[in-house]
């Protein structure tokens, strides 16, 4: 049996025409950002250009990220360094779409707390959000009325421990409603151990910021939230509730916070399985960018893969040809 | 449509000839410890009588562990503070056996190394059988020729890293052949990265020491070697081979080491999921002991387990009645 390529493969996008008609078929352009808008610390071709024609002309531009240590005021300033100039409201990482879906989702009881397994930039959304927490980075944050009333103590052992273990030290705590797990590059056995404890009482959730198993940096795979989390999960043996890409779960926070039309809406990224797939499991409409993790020959080669994006272009920059018109 | 109970439940052994039958039916009894022998610190009742019978009547008796964290010689330095008063020979923990199934089965490259994750037990192990390795304990040890010419150099900075991270400080390294996971007190994203880069070079395997997800202290439930291990799963996406129970690999190397017969040898546990499992697995016979973690409602229940073992009886010193003729 032969397959014909061309009946199941997507349009690669390379005409004026061609880009005009996508841009004017959407209100809203959701960005995965490394290895799309920049490489690195490189802002790809002409990416800053794209991103002001589309917002001169009244589209939303957001940014969609399942990076876990970064809050939206972080993620900004990150963006912003490299030359992007983006608003806080264009800004959306997986720990804030959590502190979204703990709070407008699950309806996070007011009387309980999450523990935080991860860096400052959850912790800044749950305040966001008015969800108080525990653990997490090394000044712990503890609510106790309102965002105007915060009380900060210091635990730095939890980040410090050594070994020799204490199992007495390691309680169940019923005011824990949920442990929030993304990057941890504190990860410990004192860290762990508290989170599998809590889990322990079935009224507790485990939600995990984003399942990615690496992240790329410099030709090697480094372990990503993904891999920080899963002791908590082999432990815990709890099905957690996964937020970030490819899960509609981060969509269904974009939608909670954007309102957007999802019809009007299209995802652009690099990444087969984590974007392409976050817009089908969505169902919104795709748009695959080369030059980041997938090659031509994924798409079009002889074993393509099952994971088909709507549309193809070459690279993201190509659409700001628009703006010289 | 009713279940006749009776014809699947396995025997539960009561009488002085139901127990001598057992007794001369096998050559060697495998145990599992905490639940069986003892539960915590405290020798069960007949214990060490049932042991010394064995003994004398010429029965091989060996301790099969999925403790990764000791050695033999550690295993038996515990055992014998219990008053076990184990021989050497006599045990058996998942560490040894993880050492003999890189040396045996997986004929280990004498050019190469393994990057252990894990104590000093399992580095006693691979010097046992002359395997060199890094990684592991404060001070690691680096073979150079034989055991007789050993260099030690200090590597604390594995055990007390904190960020931040120097991501250039992580290169491959073909040397590393194998990376082996047990439980890790002093787990940490600098020993889980080394670990997971190790891995991306296909030729370089992944062998855990045991699977367990938990172990139990003084009524809650802490996170074992499976779950330390389990960052290294989720990133290095390579199937690993597992070593301790119920893994039949853990049987393999009993039987490498002690050359015993399968068809004359019964394992006695607490544990279905572990102990059971691992005879059924290895295709030797159970005996399952009350008084652990299994109640009598999982076999004899309205809902008993999938997982049946050979016979049952109440406390494996009951044996020792035999002792008394």
């Amino acid at each position: 049996m032969t397959i014909d390529i061309e009946k199941i493969a997507p349009p690669f996008l390379k005409t004026l025409e061609e880009f005009r008609q996508l841009v004017d078929s959407a209100d809203t352009f959701l960005f995965d950002c490394d290895g799309v808008l920049f490489l690195g610390t490189q802002l790809t071709e002409n990416a800053k250009v794209l991103l002001d024609m589309l917002r001169s002309s009244g589209k939303k531009v957001i940014f969609v990220t399942n990076n876990s240590t970064k809050s939206r005021r972080q993620l900004k300033a990150h963006f912003d360094s490299l030359g992007l100039d983006a608003s806080l409201e264009e800004c959306f990482g997986s720990a804030y779409a959590s502190a979204v879906y703990l709070s407008e989702v699950l309806k996070f009881p007011k009387d309980k707390k999450v523990y935080v397994f991860g860096h400052e930039g959850i912790e800044e959304e749950l305040d966001e959000v008015g969800i108080a927490h525990i653990g997490g980075s090394v000044s712990t944050r503890l609510y106790i009325e309102s965002p105007l009333t915060v009380t900060y103590f210091k635990d730095p052992e939890d980040r410090e421990f050594t070994p020799p273990i204490d199992y007495s030290q390691y309680p169940p705590d019923p005011s824990v409603g949920a442990v929030l797990c993304g990057a941890d590059n504190w990860i410990n056995w004192k860290k762990i151990t508290k989170a599998v404890i809590y889990l322990h009482d079935p009224e507790c959730r485990l939600v995990l910021t984003n399942p990615d198993a690496t992240f790329p940096i410099g030709g090697s795979l480094f372990p990503a939230a993904g891999s920080m989390s899963a002791p908590i999960v082999y432990a815990a043996k709890q099905t957690p509730i996964v937020i970030g890409k490819p899960s509609k779960t981060m969509m269904d926070a974009v939608i909670a916070h954007h309102h957007i039309n999802p019809a009007r809406t299209i995802m652009i990224g690099d990444n087969l399985h984590t974007d392409i797939e976050f817009g089908i499991n969505s169902g919104i409409r795709t748009l695959l960018v080369m030059g980041g993790v997938t090659k031509y020959e994924h798409i079009y080669g002889e074993n393509p893969s099952p994971v088909v994006p709507t549309y193809v272009i070459n690279r993201a920059g190509d659409l700001a040809a628009l703006a010289k018109q």
